[in-house]
């Protein structure tokens, strides 16, 4: 049979060869930087620094843990959705996140934290942000798949993918010194595109034969709800976890929690008209209220100014409910593209926007608007980049949205030819939504004692006939 | 036929005008503030402030964000007990909050942040609290009429809410300087008591035909705990949230922690020695556990000392599981006020006690006890009120009481007559208590594969017979 | 019969019993610290601190938040994978930590704050935080004897556990001067052992008389992903959360960050080996990813190296995941030992494991690494201790481990004993792992309306065979 999704050798190889590789290439290079070693103490006192408090944990901390609890619970759950994939959804993405997140402090690293005095990359709070923030783009990705690939297939794609992320990282950020603080176009546009390319080379003609597994049940869309939560709720912390110390931070929670509010009226709104009845449908109640936090990702940190912040999450409340309801059908019957979770409705055009809204509001950046200091720490018009005006850097947010889009496009290509071999393991069309095929399942639910003695009175009313 | 769920015209139609109200108002009103805008560098050089640690953001971001959490994950899922509405519990949950956090910067704005100046409302983090808090009151009198009422009724409800919340607040907070940093008077007694008069309001004499969807099931009992374990954890946030800087917050916190604790073993051992062979009943694990958070709201910044706050939740966890023993039931029979969830038990009775407890012990605050300028920065006696002694503080911190009853009493009864029209889209007596109406439901449940299996072994069997 | 789950009297009787001592004992015994009294103000004043931001809320309450998280919901919700024993693991859980973390407030105050000046005990939030790690040792233990103790046994368990905790804490961080920040030795090999030990003593021979009841369902391993899932994201946390100030709490977080990443790969990988087809095994991933955070509790404050985080992760997940697989049932039919979660795998050896990591890495240390200042702050290596050198605390470490040992096993023995007394209303073996014997349970499900429907087609069809 050419579908085997026997993982039994490929998978525990890949998770000790790679362990094995990190534990060296750690041991070669990463060491911690001043502020999480053992000097900090030596460091503050030439330094002048009074207070421990000045060490950036403090200011980055409670950021990263509700961050490294959308990479876990947040992305985890919402994909719970489906009747029968709930531990494919959280397990697998538990797997693929621990994993990434190792090989994205080396990538990262490399690009952004190397002290070129020893050759080490030296690691602190902002790194573990930006691991997670990597994998992100992964997970993103793996929405567009969900229930269609091996773990081994998953593994695969988030090697590659963290290595793609951590180049048009450079480009966009240093090379191209755009910003992009929460991540529209780093994490959402590449990551979104990335899996749909994929999704779209890995197309299965066939995939209806699964068709009985594709939808939720009651409690798997109760599940899915406690990931929405928690990534909607903490979206002001991914979008502040890495912007500048001091008004930067708290400016950019303050839009990003505006966007999300307004998001959620009119996902509501268009999920209702567009119903019998006007009835709401929990795939856009889960999906559709988050895309206000991915299209303010890049201008959170600007004076994108509050009504701003509404307009952006009004928009892209309709735009992605209207995904939903239009274009996933249309992709899937005339694109060859199927998608899992709807990520082209929820990240790829949100993420896309957010780089639009992003450059407009950068190019229409102004002194006076932000003070002649503030101009320059918000958009970091320092060193080489010191003459540049505001326009020009809105110039420079466009090119990196496109950045982000070829490396999505391109490097998912590239990856989905790779994982069509027919070595991975994947599950047949039939098979596909199931648990069944990568996880030993609890033994079938007549065991559990209500249900057991319900059976038995059927059973007794089934012999009385 | 009069009772008609089609909301499809006037969900998206309050969804669509309120939004675009919100942007408008913002668009007029709304701006940062001195901490959130990019201005901040040049304050802190005019200021002498020299480190970006001193923005508020830091002091309260962390609470603000454990009370985010309450608001969507803890309320909603507290609410997802019910066996057939736990997409309304969570989901209009999730509506109501992000509707009314926009309407609640404005209202509280306009009474706490306008910048005379300018005519500008300048918004930070504890602008973002605030109203967090201020829907906190409307979600807890949604516990009231969980099950009974329309999406339409519910943002009705929140609108008029918000509004007499932003009034009551200013009473009580500006005009009498009363002290609430953890709400018991403003958010608990007010918003329960709202609740509980729209409830009263909108009897339903005929709702046993619904009895059949009343309780809840074993899955939905444990998700309600999820809402359960969130709210207990995060309450010393919430009544630290917005308390002084420094020993206030750290005290509050404190204060909270140990209520709670003490809660917890008297509700169980009520809770026990009332069933029979000293079983416990989930529904007051749920909710009574909670009463002691309540109960210290008003009192936690001041020095109600370590064993003052065991006291208070040991007497609340008693109350409150008596409460849901006797006056629930009595309540639902004698004075018609059908109270699902029983806030009247969780909220309106702590709250009160609550605003006792902060009368008392305001009034007891001595300067040898808290110290000169501990006392004043306890209670802000500063400016208009540099005079004003603790005995007097505790006359307007009883005063602020009745303003909260006052206020969640009167505006419930008017609020509740709006309701009463017959154009809002609430359910029948016999389809309360049911996602049904108000949501697409997923396929009935036969396709879950193993159920599956054991239907078709079922139907052979029969087959057999 | 002997087995009488009827705990009506007991139950109450403790909970009451024991609040009203508590009450009493904190009256006595429990006044703020500095940091929490109205005095904070007096006090900056004369130490000169300009900022209130040096309160050490501002540096451990993000912390204490995530680890309060994680003794309610992770701890909770982890054992709730059992098919029918939800509410006891989420509900008991609940009770045994409020209940604990008083007592604890006041064992651990006598032996490390009291005042020795007025003979209070003076508490701040790490106060809190050290309770609830003392608890913590008392829920790892819950989890050997889950589903086959009554709360009350519970609440005996805790009340000894919490005692011989503070006791060994004292003889190991105080006399011993060892350090175990993230409680690999204190927290986890004592609780552990203590669980093992009272399990061994109320062996149940017959207990495969409830083995209907052992395993899990689809719904019930979801849940419990919740708990495994807050716990593996906040261990970060947990090991930092006592850690020193500034570079301490920084390279505590990163190293435990590191350890679970690897710990997770190793564990899927054999988990997935030892499978037929490498299917993955929940247990394995509910439970062994989580025993690289308890392995590097002593030493992620030390300079571990960010390599040697992964190493000790990579070699826990493996060991652990063998251990469900070998050790736990070898233990169960040789030792006599029942182990229902596991605990000897996830907690007992990775604590164990985590001591002796801890002593190599501290007879390691040297200056020249550490650096002179460094050394002395990490090892706290002033006053009574300024001669000690890094081996001699290696020495000092592994003493610790075995105190941690003694007191678990020695300890766990005696409390065991007393809880074989047949008064504490235990269940009958046939009943054990059912929420039955102390939970007052939803009706039967047959009221769901889709099941409902579902009946009703199948009585039809009965009957129209």
């Amino acid at each position: 049979c050419v579908w085997d999704t026997n993982v039994r050798i490929s998978l525990p190889a890949v998770c000790f060869v790679w362990q094995i590789a990190m534990i060296i290439l750690f041991g070669v290079f990463i060491r911690y930087n001043y502020e999480s070693d053992t000097h900090w103490v030596e460091y503050m006192a030439q330094q002048n620094i009074t207070s421990n408090i000045e060490n950036d944990f403090y200011y980055r901390y409670p950021s990263f843990q509700d961050v490294h609890v959308m990479i876990f619970v947040g992305f985890g759950f919402l994909m719970t959705f489906l009747k029968r994939y709930s531990f494919g959804a959280v397990g697998f993405n538990f797997l693929v996140a621990a994993f990434g997140i190792q090989w994205a402090l080396l990538m990262q690293g490399w690009f952004h934290s190397l002290d070129y005095t020893d050759g080490k990359i030296k690691i602190g709070i902002e790194n573990l942000i930006n691991a997670d923030f990597c994998v992100a783009g992964c997970l993103i990705a793996y929405g567009a798949v969900l229930g269609k690939v091996s773990p081994v297939q998953l593994l695969v794609m988030t090697l590659f993918g963290v290595t793609l992320y951590a180049v048009e990282e450079f480009i966009i950020l240093s090379v191209l010194h755009a910003c992009d603080a929460g991540g529209s176009m780093v994490i959402h546009t590449f990551g979104a595109y990335y899996g749909l390319a994929i999704s779209w080379v890995l197309y299965r003609p066939n995939l209806d034969q699964s068709k009985r597994l594709i939808g939720s049940v009651y409690h798997s869309d109760v599940f899915a709800m406690i990931g929405t939560l928690f990534l909607w709720m903490f979206w002001p912390s991914f979008n502040s976890a890495i912007a500048y110390h001091g008004d930067g931070q708290h400016r950019a929670a303050i839009n990003t929690y505006l966007s999300l509010a307004s998001c959620v009226l009119t996902t509501v709104a268009i999920s209702s008209v567009t119903q019998k009845k006007g009835k709401l449908d929990m795939v856009h109640i889960q999906n559709a209220t988050l895309a206000g936090g991915v299209a303010v990702g890049t201008a959170a940190e600007f004076l994108l100014t509050c009504y701003g912040s509404l307009i952006v999450g009004f928009c892209c409340g309709i735009i992605s409910t209207f995904g939903y309801l239009v274009l996933t059908p249309f992709m899937e019957k005339s694109l060859k593209i199927q998608d899992t979770c709807g990520i082209h409705n929820l990240h790829a055009i949100p993420g896309f926007l957010g780089g639009v809204v992003g450059a407009i509001t950068a190019a229409a950046a102004t002194p006076s608007a932000y003070g002649e200091e503030g101009l320059i720490e918000t958009f970091d018009f320092t060193g080489n980049f010191k003459n540049r005006s505001p326009n020009i850097q809105g110039g420079y947010q466009a090119a990196g949205l496109c950045v982000a889009l070829v490396f999505g496009i391109g490097g998912g290509i590239l990856v989905g030819l790779i994982l069509k071999l027919p070595i991975w393991g994947d599950p047949a069309d039939d098979a596909c939504f199931d648990d069944e095929a990568y996880w030993e399942l609890p033994e079938d639910e007549e065991n559990i004692p209500p249900i057991l003695e319900y059976n038995h009175n059927m059973t007794r009313k089934q012999q009385e006939v």
